[in-house]
């Protein structure tokens, strides 16, 4: 940096130099400092999974090399339960529904005939997430049916604010992957435009993106539920329908991205324990060009929790299709926190 | 701007100057000049459409005024056919599908059936126009049925680069109102997010929108139509279902921005003639805060087009709910052209 400052110095005094040359310099500056800074991924291990993760954004945002990739294609989306913040005990989109679930099938019944949310009004947890992104999506349809999108929104933080992780000691809202939350701030510093794409809805993920993930509202994508226009007190609004229109889970999670975005990403991460992010991760890998997955195995059962698919689906489809393994036991220095 | 750079050459040479010190100075340069300049509409005239569109980004892009709006909230939308550019003689986007669609009916007879396509196999434009966003929805997903969104994409710019514009004798890829793409410009400038909501398909949209408009792809939302990943040649690709998901027109449109964005946009662009805007504009309305609605009248016989609803529906709601008409032939000196 000095050796620039005192190239530019000899130049002249301010009034020599041109708007275009201070930008230019500006840029040098601050590319300068970008460089010298040492680990974008602190709380990643030095292993050949993080190694491989700076090479692939290193080559990808090099101008002229032979990998690079506009800004403009430089996509990158992410799962977010299980990938982004923990999904057990329970996801944490069900967190603020809990309470309006009962007020709603007490005024229509027909909502509770839903296995989901059957089992999840007597208590049972287990079957609850045994029907997993599919029961999620009936239970917070039904519990949403009839209100506005600006009532549920607002219902989300206060909800969500009052619980706490018992297994982290922390608010949900503080349960971030620290070294996922690490890794988007690496591609958003190096061009890439960051997308979640959940099984979760969005109405839930928006309130929180931002916060926990550095991502914004708008770019996140998940399962939707219906919504229609009505008319209360003179003004428009829309309503939630009580039904599903889109469940973002497996070979619908490509669907969405192409309708939220119309491009392959070219950066996913998604993990093994549902089955659910295989599709996006094939159909980003079959892109032309260069192309980077990742995949959470959930194997650290001290610091996190450890589950696994009983067919091994995910882990195998890894192998089969070149997709990176991140090991949060050997791969994570630390698990939670911002 | 001489100011300023006296001012801070008297503080001293380069070498001390802080990193912060000359980005303040980078941005107060900047502002300066686009102060500085004049018209950022120089396509409209200078009638009280324009001045109130000019006050309104004025005051919700001024920082302690009381209708300051955050860029986060300071969203635009506008519809596309016959408010960024002519749907006569018909709608842009029918014409890379007009070759498609007799193959494709060829193949499955079945697709021939709808009202839309069998009137358009028999040439009879008029009862095409007459099925409205619905019939257009139609008959490009019948001449899509089968292809993957890449051909479909790769397709758009060959077919619509043939195309003339008969009554402005350029291609229609240079049919853009140019004082809406001033517009655009100007808001762009301010700090706004602006995106297309239009009933046609967003497979169509996006190839024209950043070129035509000066909106990237994945800020256009649409008609969209149904996907489903397959595997060809071992690779996954998505392809079109033959089906609409979903009808981008009327009380269609903020369920699409709501899906989108999560946000009620503060500026929106309609017109009238297809009663396809005020239910997006409306909703906007009613959002808490500052907003601003204007619908495009088509009431310039010479210059582009003449037509109206039968019922006068779009221009007796912006008279009740006080959106801006914008006469073409009053308030717009130009009107096609980049």
């Amino acid at each position: 940096m000095s050796v620039q400052s005192t190239r530019f110095s000899q130049n002249g005094t301010w009034r020599d130099l041109s708007l275009s040359g201070l930008v230019m310099m500006i840029a040098v500056i601050i590319s300068t400092q970008a460089f010298a800074q040492t680990d974008a991924l602190p709380s990643w291990n030095d292993t050949a999974t993080k190694k491989a993760i700076v090479e692939f954004v290193t080559k990808v945002s090099t101008e002229g090399g032979a990998d690079f990739v506009p800004t403009a294609d430089r996509i990158a989306a992410f799962d977010m339960d299980g990938t982004l913040t923990p999904e057990h005990p329970m996801p944490i989109a069900l967190i603020p529904v809990l309470a309006d679930i009962k007020e709603n099938v007490a005024k229509n019944p027909l909502l509770g005939a839903r296995p989901a949310v059957a089992a999840l009004l007597k208590g049972d947890l287990k079957t609850v997430l045994a029907q997993g992104e599919d029961g999620q999506a009936d239970i917070i349809a039904a519990a949403t049916d009839g209100k506005t999108t600006e009532e549920v929104a607002a219902n989300v933080r206060p909800m969500l604010d009052k619980a706490i992780s018992e297994k982290f000691g922390v608010p949900y809202t503080k349960t971030t992957y620290k070294p996922m939350r690490e890794l988007i701030d690496l591609l958003s510093a190096n061009g890439f435009t960051v997308y979640i794409c959940s099984g979760s809805p969005i109405l839930f993920t928006r309130e929180i993106s931002d916060e926990m993930f550095g991502i914004p509202p708008e770019h996140v994508m998940g399962t939707w539920l219906e919504t229609k226009v009505e008319e209360r007190d003179g003004k428009t609004v829309l309503v939630y329908t009580g039904n599903v229109g889109h469940l973002n889970d497996k070979e619908g999670k490509p669907v969405t991205i192409n309708l939220a975005i119309g491009k392959r990403p070219i950066f996913i991460g998604g993990n093994e324990g549902g089955r659910g992010d295989i599709a996006m991760m094939r159909w980003s890998k079959d892109r032309n060009g260069p192309s980077f997955q990742i995949l959470i195995n959930h194997d650290d059962a001290e610091r996190e929790f450890v589950y696994s698919e009983s067919d091994n689906y995910s882990l195998d489809a890894a192998k089969q299709f070149g997709f990176h393994v991140v090991s949060m036991k050997d791969d994570w220095k630390e698990i939670v926190g911002k």
